[in-house]
């Protein structure tokens, strides 16, 4: 098992302090921010080796949470005015990101989400110590718990934490989203005179033009920008006040109301009140939604990353509509060969979404009565996946779309022999007499148009003009 | 293999009638409303023995779309008046369920839905046929691909009615899940004043009431009514007047916009035309959406169900808080037991729909170009899991909700001896004092109040009551 | 909600008899062979309007576990002679199919089986009352619970019935893909020595033959005959003799190897003793293994029949290397088009496997303690998947592989065009130079071969001996 | 986006030497052992920020498959005594673990794991040089392609690697899942005359021991360490040979077999040649087969999990029948409370390694023709979850498992009180008589012994041999 950085800090060398908690006392490394409870933390997880801080997202929320629960206990007179100052410096440098090494403990975790909370209580607490000339695990002149933590729990803190970090990485996935479907857009406006022989089920249909072809790409994905956007309301819904199990034992009058107030000016965002706190407190039913809304997302990349390289297949025997830019050799047996990387890549990240998307759906099944104790894993899937995508968006729009071309002569030479061309003469000719045009057309490789005009049913300007009109 | 209704009526003694398509004649049962398309559909799909005609929603909306377009092609003078109103009553009578057994082809069919699009247009034609006196089969009257299908392909008359389809059966689901949330808030109120032990992670916590317990379930259900009538405006979207790939090959001027006014009319919702025909045509985002917001409503409500479990587990040696109704004799071979059957066919309903959200997005991967082929299966598993769950919050509803009784002793045993309660008081002695209390509680088994005046934390007066008002 | 039968038959003016259980009397249809507890069933589980009937496989176990068990009880002298006669009877009669209808639970059902259970007991009961001249219902003679179920549980009782039944229907599974593989192999010798260029990443890669490319479809699928065998002596483990929770209580001394012997000789299957009977009681592991097994098989038919639908593409503007028997009129709007539709049903068949078992795992993973409730669910979408595949290899095989042929002129042009031929000169040319050449023939359209002779690095006839190798 | 660190180093001051491949020249920092390859892909994939080496199985096996090609590339004759040795060298020295930091691509990348092996061979290569006494670079001396690739591609080479990775994982998982089982064997051992009461449903069932309970849990995942071991000898199958798609095209004759030999060898593993070469060029069987028994070995883990935790949940309000070591504190508002946070840990990994199951299954789905480009993907979520499974097996055991303790008291209290007891008199008063005491039992609060007495249905000590006896 990889050992976790904490525990091989603790175990060399290094200079120690002692710490103590219910179980007893514990050292941890002098210079750590963090405390005991973290220590624990690294001992109990040690699973994929992967830090809280992989997700800078978390641990400037953690820190915003933090930080507007102190200035609304100071402001209802439960922490006293330089505790208040102390903990907000700490929580401006923690989201300041000059911190996040601190928060050290596994993404996968047992404990709902305890030990990230705590992490940040310790990490904070003792910043705040240094902040007011204490040395660190000197609680007693301002303590993780009583003081950091003042009126919270972990299931109200790192939950709400989880969702600020969240709406917070799925806009900058939007705004990628967002540069990609531009991309699609402007390649279709490129391409809007190029005509080609449109497809259902793989089978040459009717004429289309592949400006439209890119321009539907844009529009599709332009759709979840949307509906990324209709989470966020959903997402800045906060539970604090809530503490243990939403009845807010532990809480004192006024905080709830204040630390929303302070969270809104510190986030910039609509943060509101759960209207049920005990139900707030349980759900996960955000995380679903923005599971599915990501999982569509991720879909939809994949279709297109999967038309896109139909089209690009060749160069000789394949589609060969369109061509990808070339981002590296493709084989390292077969010389000159270039594949089409990016999609590839795209296409996978979109499995993998596709899959989190089952572990969250078994996790917010198995929570149980006032709480679900795996959000750690349903926040790092998330946040993890989030990322990747908008990674995966990034690399598609700026190696691979912005470089498209087309190829005209292979474009054309489909479009024009495509029998499917006889559907627009259908409406005037009939099903029937239109199928038995098409059979032949079929049989004898001749064009749909000729065949028209041998068998006397439309002159051949009608039938041209009937055919050129379709390509939309 | 299972043998279809229709192969096995061509087979038998039956009388049958010839007609003809591109692959050749075939015989049909003198009877059938259906024609040579619908024949080969049976013979070429016998994968699950279930006909469309399974999905009530489907039958009704392909009647709905073809009517519509049947109008909008009258209107444009493209189809003759008497045809538009044999057409007309056709549809009405296949609207009002009349003819469903009609609608034979297996729900798992290949070819995009093109087969139960023919079998719709065939019904309606003979049906049509019939109303104007003429022998079914006689297409030169009235034909159901140049008459019925007009102006229309598979690829957009299919979706339009899927999506009706899931919407009608959405709009069910949206009032058996109110009415179970109603449900669940009238136990809360109920219960408003049984005060319990809240738990989280399964250890006990802090004291709530059972109230607030149901009411949270009430409160989580009924957010799910609003997360489905969100999809509602987005399954009235509609791409007919795209026909085959979008282009609007084949279809008239004018139709599209008349074919979306006369669905407006005849179904009562909002329809309203795609922005881009060619995106709307291969799209299937709408369908993952549905399906992502089914497997929400679904995990809550097996979460619900998985607790209500919990809390009825015993009688002796569980938690045993609630009584659910007994529903039958719960064991072959253990007399007088009686298990939780309802929550149990709940948990199960709620699995399968999270099992079909994957095979709902592989599906929707494997689109390819302009047309999602694997529609069918979306369809049928869509139309399927959402009245299933409609069966299941009816059944949880009356057969379990509204039988459940508190076992208030049990309950009120558990809130005395809860350790959590000295929660309450931690802002006032500390954390770590309160944690000291709590571990003597627990060691010698002594009540939280007697340990606090022990050690003079706090007066018994101060102590009760704050631990008093913690059940929120 | 749809009313199931037994309800409506005892809700309509049928002549009833009345029965009782712990719960009080109920009339039941005076015909039925089922009674108070399947009665119970068909009031409290209404959600798919499917009964266990339709799972004949399941049916047929029932009657041969109740029918060993009546067997060993007899042996063991619990059960008297008669007694033991009647139920024999009874039994063969129910496996032979002759009273399948009278299984009309819903397949999904709460309670672990205990319905389909009861269900069988009863019908077995008052088939055997019947073969004895006593009146259905007269339990004072043959008991349902007393006798039929003697020494058994639902919960050993029902878990073998649907081992078995999954065992002989994955034996028809693993026949017609059997089939199927032997289909493609035939095709592999048939196209043996059509050359075409292979393919990787969709790109144009280096020459093989069509026929090495149906044999390794065949090859692919047959690997899954073996792989499904490997399971079925999983599947021939019982836990009869566990009753409720594998410690045997109620079973009577000799009882739980004496039914085994039994089983085996009426199944003609090597049905062996779990080790563990607590264990195999409460696990759902092999249920989890034959899910993950039907998915494999079933993704490779899906890979198999995407790769047809590619290969099939065109027919002018697409791959165009193979044609697919034509089945049915591909298009509502599109004259002459032909679909492949009998690959894109088990496309469809496969994704909805694969969804089958994630509601699978889910269901396993909520197993609880000495029990898991879900296996109805588990059997269903088992049993229903198995059905379907088998179903979908056999519409393959005889609707689709058996009548490709091959486009001899397009594949030719294709492999003659393809400059990775060149690969098979790399290791005489190097990498760097077989790349070069390469390039210049992708640029200029020119043939490998003339481009390498141009550039004097191998002569013409060594070049052509050692590509014309190169297709294997 | 995060930047990978190659790119990193060759954009930052860093010294560098120039490379080319078919698409120019480039920049690579002079100390890299990694080439222009290498350089494309870094620039290339920027998903995850997590490099290869992140799977020192994969980096080790990558290094076992080079070195065999160069054993047997020499042993044929087609490569340099002298360059044989110096990449034996290099590899060996790779195995050895000190150039792991060298395997730098994302581990989220398309191209089929061409990259990966292109990292291979340069590494590799720029090794055997530096042993050579050549500078970095030089390749003209040796080449990444020309010789440490010689007779293969990637799509040989790189499967067989991921397959003796994922082989070599595979066994790390299954020593620890055996101890894992011992652990709750010798639990059980301990725990064997510790009666209770067993549960079906959540409902109270009959008596057992807590031994039996521990002990099922040690079978269950036992028969795990089987099935894992069933897919070693598949994994052990290599398509070495196969070169692009298995043709063999650029491998020399007798490459083939010493290849396997040579492999057989260097890993001491049975490694054996796939039967078909393009199918097993193509197939990715073999890894949804894996995932495949992974998620059941996940399923069955966090099946005993959820048991733990219920089994430990209280410590007054549940049932309390064992109590997991303490590990951590178990909230930062609750004093003394403490949580199963190890258990907690493990289902997590479970409901993850369930969902990457989903992904796998996806990647496989969409292979097309000749390869699987989505390898790449499907290896890391395997690796991945073999060791998180791995690191949970052995957490649960020694922090969990090794130190669960049970509570004597609750155990008995609620084996006596337990009505199900009755069932072991069943066979003795008949099934009617029984549910009678068991229902008066139930009402009244008795005991089920004094009720049979009371009832004359047995005298007392019958009775209580009789359910005595029953705990098994």
């Amino acid at each position: 098992m990889s050992e976790s950085q904490g525990a091989r800090a603790a175990r060399s060398g290094t200079r120690t302090r002692v710490e103590s908690d219910a179980l007893g006392e514990m050292a941890v490394p002098a210079q750590a921010y963090w405390g005991v409870h973290t220590a624990r933390a690294l001992e109990n997880f040690r699973v994929s080796g992967v830090p809280v801080s992989v997700h800078p997202h978390l641990v400037r929320a953690l820190a915003q949470v933090k930080h507007a629960a102190a200035l609304a206990n100071g402001e209802i007179g439960v922490l006293q005015p330089h505790k208040v100052r102390a903990i907000a410096a700490a929580c401006r440098a923690v989201a300041e990101g000059r911190h996040h090494e601190q928060f050290c403990v596994d993404v996968v975790q047992g404990g709902a989400g305890t030990s990230t909370n705590m992490n940040a209580n310790e990490v904070i607490a003792n910043l705040a110590l240094e902040h007011l000339g204490h040395a660190r695990g000197s609680y007693e002149h301002l303590d993780p718990l009583d003081d950091v933590n003042r009126c919270q729990s972990t299931n109200d803190a790192y939950p709400t934490a989880l969702r600020l970090a969240i709406s917070a990485a799925l806009s900058e996935l939007s705004t990628e989203l967002g540069m990609l479907a531009a991309e699609f857009a402007a390649k279709g406006a490129e391409f809007a005179h190029v005509v080609k022989v449109g497809r259902t089920q793989l089978q040459d249909a009717v004429p289309m033009t592949l400006g439209r072809e890119f321009t539907a790409f844009a529009v599709t994905l332009a759709e979840d920008v949307s509906r990324i956007g209709e989470t966020l309301p959903l997402l800045a819904e906060t539970n604090l006040g809530a503490t243990a199990i939403g009845t807010g034992i532990a809480a004192e009058p006024g905080y709830a109301e204040a630390v929303v107030r302070h969270l809104q000016a510190l986030t910039g965002l609509d943060v509101t009140p759960a209207a049920d706190l005990v139900e707030a407190t349980s759900d996960t039913g955000v995380f679903l939604l923005v599971s599915g809304v990501l999982k569509r997302a991720a879909v939809k990349l994949s279709k297109v990353c999967s038309d896109l390289r139909l089209l690009a297949s060749g160069p000789r025997a394949g589609l060969a509509e369109i061509n990808l830019p070339p981002r590296q050799a493709g084989s390292s047996v077969m010389p000159g060969k270039v594949n089409p990387v990016i999609p590839e890549m795209v296409n996978q990240i979109a499995f993998a979404t596709a899959g989190a998307d089952v572990a969250v759906t078994m996790a917010a099944d198995n929570g149980q009565l006032q709480l679900n104790a795996f959000e750690p894993l349903i926040g790092h899937l998330l946040l993890q996946h989030i990322v990747w995508l908008t990674h995966g968006c990034s690399a598609l729009r700026t190696l691979c779309v912005a470089g498209i071309t087309a190829n005209a002569e292979q474009l054309s030479r489909g479009a024009a022999g495509a029998v499917g061309a006889v559907t627009a003469l259908a409406p005037r000719i009939g099903h029937e007499a239109a199928a038995e045009v098409a059979r032949q057309a079929s049989r004898t490789g001749a064009e749909v148009v000729d065949v028209v005009v041998e068998r006397g049913l439309l002159d051949r300007a009608t039938a041209l003009r009937l055919m050129a009109a379709a390509a939309g």
